[in-house]
């Protein structure tokens, strides 16, 4: 069985059924991100049908995260009190057990980012996205990247990814060209996407809260997860068709998760 | 006289005038608002034609305010700063006498929001705007929405905001597919705006910034609360009618602001 | 010699392979800047080829500056914590002798940001970028503008600029319809650019970043300065032509600075 493409349900029944239940749901997703892609991130699920609270502050984002249906904590911006309000939060969806994702932005290049990402790995994140640079400094493999861009390729960050599945049991997610998704046992790869979603700032963050989403609505972490960045990267695929440029893909990319529809996923979906 | 129906003066006059108004003033309004929103409420009022300024932090907000011509306080993401600075504002703008607008994002909901809001009508703001959830709950009677958004219509907030806009001495002004604005003796319905404008995270928040400039150049809040609403939502409509989803709909509204006529809201403006 | 037209190389020729130096080199651009602008920001430096990272708290801002090719410092809402790291920052440059642009925003007319910026100029900035009134109340000559929008037109700025771009040793460019950029010895004017930049937030702000992305790649400061702003306002003219108001002219805009060709550059690019 290649270790590539050893998902056991079937992606093109999951991943549509997925984003009708987003849909449906319309799930409570609070979003301790970074400032600058606050707004497109809101406008991400938004458009989804999900339903965005970038609740952060202390004193609030405990109380919070225990209504919230899922919950990003994106290591962007890392203010001290946004800082505090994180693992206020984490705790919170720890002992509420409700789904939530970490971005370790730029984790392992710079020291406050660092120790608060090995903070709440502890408090065990049900998904960890980040580029492959990101995931190799989180394995404790690798010495970060340049700025909050990867310095390093998926396919490098593959063995560490599966070591942090494994040692954090959670999901890994490394945003590439190809997206790799791993649990540690089970991984998979998506041949989604555009490289104009690299042009638009939040482009990856955004991932992170419909990650989120999804998690909120599939009781498999592995599966939402894949199905996140499949509906993404599909709709980023239909966007590109429209734009003429990045910011036109913006506004395209916004309006194709809206009117994203299942049968976009069930033909589109080809899982390498 | 029905109470949905007690406007006095003829909003098919005082509605167009007021947007020619903002637009000759170009009135400066401060926001204090929360970083989600901060960059289209500013996009917003500089379509209109007002100047935005987002001072929010202490030992300036005051003396901005001083020379503000109206002031929004949106409690959407307060931190430690930024509520110093709201209150260091409000203080200001109550003893200069200039309009300002309160928006208690989620209050009742969340502890330290909830704190700050009633320490702020304190100062008694010119107008408040919420959603029903919003309303009810500042007016005492509820207990909270989901997150951010609403959980009760607007229908069961009239009266909530009428015994507001009493104690307080205020215009209040409930959002929803139908908006509700009252000073507690008149008050009115404006039916007009489209579904999308809930897409759009800020859609509700940079109304309220929009209020502030209307307030800034019209005596009567009552009357300058009506007419921010009916020229925002009619823009909204018009720009519906150009959008293909939540993306392109956001463009369209700033251009529809910038390109709205006098004449759209002569023709347009049916109030119920 | 016209004091206005006093750039000795050839504009036609350094402007063009300015632009084709930042696409190649894809320079890493520190911005410590404001929350409004922060998004529109990035997605400026994303489209031009250039390498945003937003890292702005204490601890992170001096690592990051050490190995940023470029910095801006934008004080338009300058937080306590974004104080420090604006010090730190600016310091961590000014050993390294990177490059880095200071954005007084509403500098004199409001007393923290103008403390500020009297600290961070003793760190002596590479470039300096603001209004007329920015410019003017930072060479101590006047009283501040009208809250963040300059009451003085560029002409009234001119000597300022000059003084201030000697006595500081930096390069000074004052935004407005004819921008003007300066060392204190050469001068010119760039009279390109259109109204509707000015009806965008960040529209101004975002300049300040995209000058560091040119400081990064060329040794000249003030060839550097005069390449950003003329490759940015060719870009908004052919922005312009495809807006149908402020909104659907900022997505052209990030359009256009992705589309930009040398040819755009060498053929419009009349320095007056």
């Amino acid at each position: 069985m290649p270790s590539t493409s050893s998902t056991s349900a079937d992606h093109t029944v999951f991943v549509p059924q997925a984003l009708v239940r987003v849909r449906t749901d319309s799930p409570l997703v609070q979003c301790l991100t970074n400032s600058v892609v606050a707004g497109f991130t809101a406008n991400v699920l938004l458009a989804l049908g999900a339903s965005p609270a970038m609740v952060d502050i202390p004193e609030e984002a405990g109380p919070f995260a225990r209504i919230a249906s899922g919950v990003l904590v994106n290591l962007g911006t890392p203010h001290a009190e946004q800082r505090s309000a994180m693992v206020e939060a984490a705790r919170a969806v720890a002992s509420a057990g409700t789904p939530w994702v970490l971005d370790p932005v730029a984790v392992g290049a710079l020291p406050v980012r660092t120790a608060l990402a090995r903070e709440l790995l502890e408090l065990r994140p049900t998904v960890i996205r980040g580029n492959a640079s990101e995931i190799i400094a989180l394995a404790g493999a690798g010495g970060g990247g340049r700025g909050v861009d990867s310095s390093h390729g998926v396919e490098a960050a593959k063995e560490s990814a599966r070591a942090l599945a494994r040692t954090t049991d959670c999901v890994v997610a490394v945003s590439g060209p190809v997206d790799f998704v791993t649990d540690g046992a089970r991984s998979t790869r998506i041949a989604h996407g555009h490289a104009l979603l690299t042009r638009v700032t939040g482009g990856g963050c955004a991932l992170g809260a419909v990650m989120a989403a999804f998690a909120a609505v599939d009781e498999d972490p592995f599966t939402a997860t894949v199905a996140a960045v499949t509906a993404y990267t599909v709709a980023a695929e239909l966007a590109a068709k429209q734009a003429s440029g990045p910011g036109s893909f913006a506004v395209s990319f916004l309006d194709a998760l809206a009117a994203l529809e299942e049968s976009d996923l069930a033909q589109q979906a080809v899982l390498s």
